[in-house]
């Protein structure tokens, strides 16, 4: 195993515990609520988000174990956008994560609720952090909320789900600046906040808006020349939904030069902020050269 | 204008111009999600929840206006639930208010980022108070996110929609005091702790327990004698659906003798507290006579 790999395995059991203690039914009568919401979320992605926010934390010299209440709620909002980006009057997509996805599993209306206390439980459980001061905890939690809602992550999906401009670069930039942009961000963000390292929030910014460009660069890419039984979903089903891509926009050399040049920038975010940042360089040559 | 309809139609006006100061879409593109947001929560209801919190706040001494950002944020939430309540794959209701639900008004796929917009703006803005105490508000935060999730409104909401136990009084009881009575409670709960008197915090949230449950028995009585025109929705759906309510458990007059009842207990407790009390004390027997 890579040291990478190594690194991100920790963080994938630490996320399964965390998520496995904040998700609890005080009643079986609504048991199958809890059972769905850990369906969406255990062992679920690749938790970047997570990672960034814990990464940020102890570059900014943070040291409290409760920072990682902050990255469970982080995961729990990503989750819940899946599982309500899924239901069938949204992308109708019936897998995610190479299983049934959470309305084929549970039926529409528990997927609906799922996605509710999801995004509930995340403010329950990041507010619920008691050995941080209260004013970074206030301040996180308004980075979350801004960018998880209408002009963040919801408005983003707006945006893609009524195709609004996403036949230009630039509306299309646009679009995942939101949609998966702007959660990406917050994660840094978050992790410099909570840790007090305010003054250079400005470089966690820029260096989670490379990372999240060229993430979705890299998706777009993958979806032409990806392999299915890696990327547990089906490949080429941009180019079939007649969908702009930054792939059909810039062609595939450019797409992949820009990914470079984003990695680069990226790393020299971390290299402006100084400290011990080599694992969130690694991680963003990680993410550059995936190839599921 | 009766005293208490005067003080009811100035927290209408307040709340409207906060809500509308609240739901901002930063960019045009996706200003429908704006729009549908204050579709579901301009002009809309008894904001009988909002009223408990700014009320219990002045209970206790609070002194802060900011404490109208809990309350829009409360709004916020019950809002979103109904919106999400309407889906056709959930009650799948066409009228709210007396005008289309959010879905039939602007389509599904917007009411379900219309009700995820809303729940997490009310984090947004609760988590903006700059003027109470970060640790008050922490707390606050966490108390409203407890009654909005896993083991409250969503909870309830799951008892009710897959009808678990509801055919014993013991089963609906629990059913409306998540569904509805746990967001009621945290009302007054952070009215109260927002101002600092947590030492009394039983005591308000007895007060709107009883509330609470008496609200719901009269809703049941007056899906059997109430006045179409005046409620804005149709009465005897309840028989109809062959729903179990509180009048067709226990009759109409034991279940006005329980309103009297809990209504009695609601103003005990507010004397309890001392203070100036008496809108409470009104509002409680106001929304036990209502006949809308």
């Amino acid at each position: 195993m890579s040291k990478i790999d190594g690194v991100m395995s920790y963080y994938a059991e630490l996320l399964n515990a965390e998520l496995n203690k904040a998700i609890i039914a005080d009643n079986n009568d609504y048991g199958i609520l809890a059972e769905a919401m850990k369906y969406s979320t255990i062992d679920g992605g690749k938790r970047i988000r997570p990672i960034l926010l814990l990464e940020f934390y102890k570059l900014f010299g943070g040291k409290s174990a409760e920072a990682v209440k902050f990255a469970t709620a982080l995961e729990m909002i990503h989750s819940y956008s899946l599982v309500h980006d899924d239901l069938p009057c949204m992308d109708n997509d019936d897998f995610r994560r190479g299983k049934p996805s959470c309305h084929k599993a549970y039926g529409e209306n528990i997927a609906v609720l799922t996605g509710d206390a999801l995004l509930t439980s995340a403010f329950e459980y990041a507010s619920s952090v008691t050995d941080i001061s209260p004013e970074r905890v206030i301040k996180a939690i308004n980075i979350l909320a801004s960018a998880a809602g209408i002009n963040g992550m919801v408005g983003g999906q707006v945006l893609d789900i009524l195709s609004i401009n996403l036949d230009t670069a630039e509306g299309l930039k646009k679009m995942y600046a939101l949609k998966t942009g702007a959660l990406l961000k917050s994660a840094a963000m978050i992790g410099c906040v909570l840790a007090g390292g305010d003054e250079k929030i400005e470089h966690c910014q820029r260096y989670a808006d490379a990372l999240g460009l060229a993430f979705q660069i890299v998706d777009d890419m993958l979806d032409v020349i990806g392999d299915e039984s890696k990327l547990g979903k089906p490949v080429g089903s941009d180019e079939k939904n007649d969908k702009l891509t930054f792939v059909s926009i810039f062609g595939m050399e450019k797409a992949k030069q820009t990914v470079i040049d984003l990695t680069v920038d990226a790393k020299n975010c971390i290299d402006e902020i100084g400290g011990n940042g080599e694992f969130l360089k690694d991680f963003a040559d990680y993410l550059a050269s995936r190839t599921f």
